[in-house]
């Protein structure tokens, strides 16, 4: 096992630039994970691990294991010291190990969906990356068939996406393209669009979610745009009643695609 | 008109002091508030506003006659200078304004409760901030008719839960107590304690909101505390199929705050 004890390594150069910076992942189609159970779940999600680094300080041996064995057999292990772990890692609960792993494409071309019926999240350029994992989580706990981001500002293997996410990131059925992309994806398929909005739009409890559906919601300050709202099949409102009139887009989420879990009697 | 140009002044330091104190906030029972929108909130909440600091280079005169034309008579009114209003402000996009506010009690015996068909969110030591303010958006937005936090861990005015709350904190209905304090308050006022939970819960569509009700959510690492499972009239849970099973706290009761909601139809 080679030991990497110096900050000035190569390495650990390139796995810091890799956690900064988007475009380096996209170039690279690579990114970086951080934390045991996010190197799981990923396993679990079919990512293919590349290299691992852990620090024998902070995880056991066992536990290194355990990750080892359920990859490939072509991956590079890495021993890192508490110093250079401590650099690297993002949060103070630390857990010792952080893997590089192949980015998927995520685009509209390879996104899976058998289901007939599906129920599908879209949301148009969610701007913080704590959005992005608290819908990820209403997803992955509804077990939509998809979840769409339109038009996205960042890359979905932000470290901030998949620590708030707490590794949803890699459990759904993710894929980003642009509105219009979206758009044309969801009518070719027959699927009718939902979109939250106040503009023409009508209580969300009185539409029907149990046919092939797809819930959009926008950001938080300007909701969706114009080129959404000229085709959804019908916009819909949670209405509210309070003196602020301002939900938090994953709750706004959460309330829209659990009444279409209720409405389909939660059926998978 | 009084500009305080020096950091060492002792006014701005009480001001920093009060923003970063839990303690001093609670013994001198003021509390920071910033931003105008936030102010404006506050004053439509009924808080009485002691004193103003404002940094002309950033807010017109306009803007601030607008704020003390709303408040009492008796407001202290001071300028600032630029340095001391980024020293004190907590925001890249300042707004130029502070206030000194006097804290509300908070208390269950103030708790003005004139539904008498209430619906009522419950928190059991919420953890961060950033889930109470969410938590805080979602009862405003359904409007409803208190919001108790049961064994807080944190005072209603951490600047952090002011922020962001975007100023919910001041329009909800909101009193704090223990547990077995709010736990005596609901079953003297015969409404009915939903637990969100896992152990022996129904799941939560299934079961009827129409009557007074108060919905309980615990933390999102521990969930509620078994003094409220000993307690609830019926645990209910949001069925979830997914790989990890975790929601975000605010996402989760604004999904079972809005399935009640429905079942009212949508009456304030």
């Amino acid at each position: 096992m080679l030991l990497i004890s110096s900050l000035q390594n190569p390495k650990i150069k390139f796995l810091h630039q890799l956690k900064e910076k988007s475009r380096l992942r996209k170039k690279e189609q690579k990114f970086v994970i951080e934390g045991k159970r996010e190197i799981f779940l990923a396993i679990h999600g079919g990512y293919q691990l590349l290299q691992i680094y852990y620090c024998p300080t902070i995880i056991s041996n066992e536990d290194v294991s355990a990750i080892i064995d359920n990859t490939s057999s072509s991956i590079d292990i890495f021993e890192i010291t508490t110093e250079i772990y401590q650099k690297l890692s993002h949060r103070s609960t630390t857990e010792g190990i952080l893997a590089i792993a192949k980015s998927k494409e995520a685009s509209l071309d390879n996104l899976d969906l058998d289901n007939k019926n599906p129920l599908i999240l879209v949301a148009e350029s969610p701007e913080k990356p704590g959005n992005i994992g608290a819908l990820l989580r209403t997803a992955d706990a509804a077990k939509v068939d998809a979840v769409l981001i339109a038009n996205p500002r960042t890359d979905l293997y932000n470290p901030n996406i998949i620590r708030s996410s707490v590794g949803c990131v890699f459990t759904n059925n993710i894929a980003m393209g642009s509105t219009a992309e979206i758009i044309a994806y969801l009518n070719h398929k027959n699927i009718a669009i939902y979109g939250a909005a106040l503009q023409s739009s009508e209580n969300y409890y009185t539409q029907d979610y149990t046919k092939p559906t797809a819930i959009v919601v926008g950001t938080e300050d300007k909701g969706l745009t114009d080129e959404w709202l000229y085709n959804t099949s019908q916009n819909i409102k949670i209405p509210m009643s309070g003196v602020i009139d301002s939900m938090n887009v994953s709750v706004a989420a959460g309330i829209l695609i659990f009444e279409a879990k209720r409405q389909r009697d939660f059926v998978v």
